[in-house]
């Protein structure tokens, strides 16, 4: 067996750490170390961790960087600067500016020689591939994605914001009869509110009105105005235990017609008891493409769209078609 | 917008009209002609047809032949020859033995400067790309697959030889109990008998012995023995009315776990109204693929594994990378 691949993380919280535990499912990897703008003896971590000042010294010594800071502020900056001393995978998901993105970090990346995977993860990334699979197979046909169930960051920080809410969470949860109809191929024209409900659990402070939070809560527009949300008050102990989780998955359809009007529907599902760690272990798997193709001498900045599966495997082109096809 | 693909069709039964009805679908391509060894003239079909041995005329008239015969006798033989002359797309499904069906095709393939993706459509092709996604990201886990709802051919043939039968079809029936234990992730072991199910709808001679038949059936070793299996008499009639259409469909889950024993769970479902239908209009995307490979000069087999899903559709990378990530 050839060396394992040499990676390293940046940034170390619930994404970080899935990566950091996800290599150790992989054999033909091994982590040298976790990079942190923080002070690496705070770090509690398995692997040494080095502040990101240190980072250029391992430029001979880490095959792979997996970028793992968030894409409001972090990776913007992050993805082309590192993109220039090393091979990258990050998961930058701010759809409307990928474009911008992608062009920034394959400019670094070209410039020095490098191999950059971005935006990965399940959406985009997962997901994305199954858009792409569906529409290229049965053009005639039209998309329908959910989300969920799983808790909603940005739902979750408007629901704090309430006056009287000490603490709480939301969840997006995708309506079943709304799946059941894409599945029976009606291909259905749905409604925002048909497609998704918000479950929040909330913590109110001593002596809060529950019934003005929770009408403040349903009526907020954008946010809740335009679907069915249920708010259920629950004990911060409640919380603790049975919120801490961060589940989430969804599903990706499409509904398609060929011939003489003959249905044919495609679907792609995950249910994550972690979306981090499942994103982490996305992460990782690319990780493996970007150290491929930078052993084959390209270099530039790639998409999930244009990496085949085969890259993902340790295992040869050969192997896999023996294996699995 | 550049010249269309122009696509010729080798071999005229259900994945041939399939195929022909899918180009229609797909502005980017033209269909030039069916070539079959039948008289062209016997021929029922929308597209100008030709006998088979005129194809040589058609060297710089066809971007990619689409082989349309069977894994069991035209395949072994058409897949090399025609490589050696013409871009090739084929859905070669003997499991087993496609390393050596890749071999042979790849070296007449690169001989003669063409590129040929083989084995493609769902099981091989779209099922084992899922197979492979799974295993890379969730390299702790299992594979599940289930087909079905779907008329399995082997088995109808089966059913037919049995004595007092006339006429029947079989369907192999994922059990809903199996599904719903591996979509809660239970990742449990199942039995034969506990994953599929098997339907027969029999039209008997006149005068026989229903019971004998039904007996005879569902104790056939191989076929029906390991499996609970149904057997319902309908006259011909029926048989014409409600059992003509081919539809088929299946799952591939991959159950895994992360961190500290977090269930993950991916499915890829598809249900077909039509299967030859949908093949052909799998093999027509991946055509696009062949053609694609062929501009930029590559020469030899691919299988759906080392191709990436950008290069199944009509829209450049950059414009991907904005609408579907």
């Amino acid at each position: 067996m050839s060396n394992p691949i040499r990676i390293g993380i940046i940034g170390y919280g619930n994404l970080g750490r899935g990566v950091e535990s996800a290599i150790s499912q992989n054999d033909d990897m091994t982590l040298v170390g976790i990079f942190s703008r923080r002070d690496p003896a705070s770090i509690d971590s398995q692997t040494q961790a080095y502040a990101i000042d240190e980072i250029m010294e391992f430029k001979d010594r880490v095959d792979v960087m997996i970028l793992c800071g968030g894409s409001a502020t972090d990776l913007p900056e992050q993805g082309p600067a590192f993109a220039r001393h090393f091979n990258t995978v990050d998961s930058y998901d701010t759809h409307a500016k990928i474009p911008e993105y992608f062009d920034k970090v394959n400019a670094e990346a070209v410039a020095g020689g490098n191999v950059s995977v971005i935006s990965t993860g399940w959406d985009p990334g997962l997901f994305s591939l199954n858009r792409l699979l569906g529409q290229a197979i049965l053009p005639e046909g039209t998309d329908h994605t959910f989300w969920g169930k799983g808790v909603s960051q940005g739902h979750s920080d408007a629901v704090r914001r309430v006056p009287g809410v000490k603490a709480g969470v939301q969840y997006t949860v995708p309506s079943e009869s709304a799946l059941a109809r894409v599945r029976a191929g009606e291909n259905p024209t749905l409604t925002t509110r048909e497609k998704h409900k918000r479950d929040c659990f909330i913590v109110a402070e001593e002596g809060a009105d529950q019934a003005v939070i929770k009408e403040t809560i349903v009526n907020m527009p954008h946010y809740f105005a335009d679907f069915d949300t249920t708010v259920t008050f629950i004990s911060e102990e409640e919380l603790r235990r049975d919120h801490a989780a961060m589940p989430h998955g969804g599903h990706v359809f499409r509904s398609g017609r060929t011939g003489e009007s003959t249905t044919q529907l495609m679907e792609f599902s995950i249910k994550l008891g972690s979306n981090p760690e499942f994103t982490a272990s996305v992460l990782v798997a690319y990780a493996r493409a970007a150290y491929k193709y930078a052993q084959e001498g390209f270099t530039g900045a790639k998409t999930v769209l244009d990496i085949p599966f085969a890259y993902l495997s340790p295992k040869s082109s050969a192997e896999l078609r023996k294996e699995l096809l």
